[in-house]
């Protein structure tokens, strides 16, 4: 095994894998969610395949596409069609070299946020750690074209948010790997559950700004069991 | 085992095995729900006994009927009585040719919108996939008559959504297969929910009628494994 | 093994087991529900252990009590105290003698109207079904005296509803057997959520009393493997 | 084994355990909440490590800390960051000599009140019954230094509740044992949830003082296996 043969084979495990952490989060219904993880030191990435129940997923019949998104003939599971989502995720890798995971589900909350078009406020501590401000909202933007990923990346580009609430659809995250992505993924739908029901009861009390800032910082530089967690995890998907 | 004797015993197994997806999407409680499918072939259909426990649900103790919803004398199962939903059941096989498949639960969020007796908008792209529009409210009948299928056959013939909301009562999904008429029973839950909760908190933006065209169209049309993934449904159900 | 023994054998693990059934509706959390049966034949029936984790229940730790609510010494499970709920199950058994199994639960719809001092109103089918109309009220009462026990009795003495909802306290339910209460005490759940969640979006279309009669005398009489299914879950526990 | 061996294997075992509960319960989603003991006749603690799968927690890797939250060196885990909440739990044992166990977890109704700045009334008797009046609210306060710590025991100290909702934050619990926080844990978010959705649909009914007294007292001195059940899990923790 070469060592690319050797990279791919660890992106399908770790994407095959993460599918269940979308089913155990409650975030997908059917078949209707997918994780992305680009393959390192490749302009390769390995996708869900479309339709398939999440009982059914394995490593091999995951699938391998290149970054436009076209399947790479002969390769295991290429005998699939990807997510109909694909699309959109080969526009976020293409265009935001740093990502290396991308994840969409309908999650409910997040999804209601979606429907009125309205960022999540950041009110709550933990979304401060991990979003570091309020979770924005992309364009209405419908499949077949680009439109969906260049909303994704015209939203995220800049952003400290590594979630995105596409109008009228539903949330897509970003990570450095694919389980930073669903993290994201977990963590958006939290946000958007706990923020909605807090504001069915009153007003809501600001976080100041500098507060958000020192959270931030503090939870992207020191939390877990390095000074990075993040990039940790990155090194798990290698 | 002749060729009608195996079709009987794939849509049993189908049957039987289908009720558990309503357990895991938490569609029905106690013994509330039914599935039913339709033998390919021959004017018959497979159902759930009534007041049975889910956790005892196995392919010998489905129900065969004719489609007046009468039991097949001597099957396997006939010692015991068919859903109480039978006749609505049968009343559609009857009136609809083109469906496989019959699903009814009393899922909450449905539920509650069939208690104001309202239709769910279509504001998510979601519903425009799965349903090409709203899901409509079907008229306030009970058992006993034909009330309830007529209900359900007048409001979904030439609609596009495979699920109506029968008022004060609950949903009833049909689909080419049982497993596609489960799959509108999940997805029916899935969207009273989240447009419940997403216009708790505000406004909803409309999708533009052309987008949920285009959308409809599109999912109908190329979503998943084949040209026709419903068709494919149905397949499986022979 | 006498009669009587086997009688009151069989009532234990009938217990013990159906206590799963509030875990698996997401009706009780850690030790906060309490199941009860009656002993067919004799002035006894069995209850819970006061405080004790569910993953722990099983038929011997079961508590034995007279119709006063005392533990018959010596009897397995009597180094035990029961349930602190006893004296409340104790009381109905008492002067309701066509009860055969009670249940208590804090679960959280039911508490909520509960906590409003609001009866749920049938607005739907499967509450007319279940209950023949609105879940009612009890008065205000705390553990101490009779005074739990009385409103019970008070409030369903002469009414269809098998369940009571006592003011800023929660669901108790009644039944001919363990299993019908506990079945009662997850309806009960289900439409205290379905009528709850209804609600919050805007006005419930009434059910018409003559129809109401009509779902809960067919629901009573026909519904089921037997003309009966409710005497049949008292076989059951015998 | 020596005898303070022996007693920080026991807590070392309850705490890795007992994080299940806030699973099981829905308390936490990915590594977002922990929970800590005291080593009993030692100035020294037992907590989660920070940034570790839930599915990954073994007595093993849970972490040694003295009162100060300094990482004891050599001991097993010592390898690994303790909880970034270690200092407020390490704050909490060196104020509040007669606590055992503290929980955090960001559990959604709790964090809702929190996220208001809004304590909980107390409407339900089950509230009574576990925290005995309101459930009250705490400063806001971010990781960094003693604030957290000092926020909890301020609000905490002479206060019935063994609950406290952090502002903007999210729920700390107390307990004599980490058994005991876990269950203060538990009832807190079951109490955050109740009252939350019974104030949705209207205004809820006071409970006297009176009674609300003589339902805490009653409860904490006769509930359960013995005459003190949460003396019996201080007990279980040694």
């Amino acid at each position: 095994m070469t060592d690319l043969e050797e990279a791919i084979a660890l992106v399908r495990a770790d994407v095959a894998r993460l599918h269940s952490e979308l089913v155990r989060y409650g975030l997908v219904v059917w078949t209707g969610g997918n994780v992305s993880g680009r393959v390192p030191g490749a302009d390769l990435f390995v996708i869900k395949p479309s339709g398939v129940s999440y009982d059914d997923l394995a490593p091999e019949n995951m699938i391998l596409c290149d970054l436009d998104g076209t399947v790479v003939p002969g390769s295991p599971g290429s005998d699939r069609s990807p997510s109909s989502d694909t699309a959109a995720h080969a526009y976020v890798y293409r265009n935001m070299p740093e990502v290396g995971g991308v994840v969409h589900t309908h999650s409910t909350y997040a999804v209601a946020w979606a429907a009125r078009g309205e960022e999540i406020p950041c009110v709550i501590t933990g979304m401060a750690d991990e979003f570091g401000g309020p979770i924005p909202v992309g364009p209405f933007a419908i499949i077949g074209d680009d439109s969906i990923g260049r909303g994704i990346v015209e939203t995220l580009s800049g952003h400290r948010s590594r979630a995105v609430l596409m109008q009228n659809h539903g949330p897509f995250t970003i990570g450095v790997s694919a389980k930073d992505a669903v993290k994201a993924a977990v963590m958006c739908e939290d946000a958007a559950r706990s923020v909605h029901i807090a504001r069915e009861a009153g007003p809501l009390i600001p976080i100041p700004q500098d507060k958000i800032d020192a959270l931030y910082n503090r939870y992207q530089n020191v939390y877990g069991q390095s000074s990075d967690d993040r990039r940790d995890d990155a090194e798990d998907a290698r």
